[in-house]
């Protein structure tokens, strides 16, 4: 392995690590379960599960992997907060979706070139680009490995012995 | 910069800009509100101050960069559970800590050569290392940037009008 394979397998690794403990704690709930809130009026479980589906999702061309597979998951979890209006998706779609895009993510993250880490994400202009170098793919992968784990943090709340 | 300081400056930007959202989040709290629970029946954030210090403090030698600033810290915020005995630190006495091992640690992280990254953490013997190269020094800093949003996702619920 190059140097550049190191830095970007141990990156990637991070991300399927920290993605898988969230998929575990999220099959862990019952359907039921998902209903639950993680502290009293708080955002529900469910509304996370649709949250990190859809910002996983927005990272399909952020990454420039393709298009968005559930743009319509946005309006409920990303542009409104939980509970603005009745649930459109049901527990079910929800982990149908979130398995969908993450699984075509992951295999995306996982085929890219090493150095491709270090181009630009479709977010930032060629211009802005050259200027701040480090507002690469990479920074997008930290961010939403730490976003996951931000989120995966407060769920945990909701698991019985634990926190 | 070289293919290696663009891959270590993009790691090193997310811990420090991870570190900087809790550094933040808990300034922003009076040492009676550290005393807070979390969530009703789980951690106070005085805890979890004292957890992520004691964690960070033990990066010290982990990355190889020295002895420990507070080891005395572990047994009230890593070994035992919170409120398992009295506090025997003040909230000030907490918030010096977090602010010495943290800015220790981030000196340091900041002057690491970009290539030491890929090299050994100092909990992986050298025959290990050499069967699973990506137990390098990398790994453990994005491992520990993921574990300090976990506690921010948790200790943000905390703060008002936020989740």
């Amino acid at each position: 392995m190059t140097q550049n394979d190191l830095f970007a397998k141990s990156a990637v690794a991070s991300w399927k690590l920290h993605l898988g403990r969230a998929d575990q704690t999220f099959a862990g709930f019952t359907d039921a379960e998902l209903q639950q809130e993680i502290a009293p009026g708080k955002n529900r479980i469910f509304y996370l599960l649709g949250h990190l589906t859809a910002v996983h999702d927005r990272m399909l061309p952020l990454l420039g992997f393709g298009t968005r597979l559930h743009p319509e998951l946005d309006e409920a979890f990303i542009t409104n907060a939980d509970r603005a209006a009745p649930d459109r998706v049901s527990a079910g779609e929800l982990r149908q979706a979130w398995s969908t895009v993450n699984a075509a993510l992951t295999s995306a993250i996982e085929a890219l070139p090493s150095e491709d880490w270090l181009t630009k994400h479709d977010a930032v202009s060629t211009d802005d680009f050259a200027k701040e170098p480090l507002r690469n793919r990479l920074s997008v992968l930290l961010s939403r490995t730490a976003h996951v784990h931000y989120h995966l943090g407060q769920v945990r709340l909701a698991v019985k012995k634990d926190s």
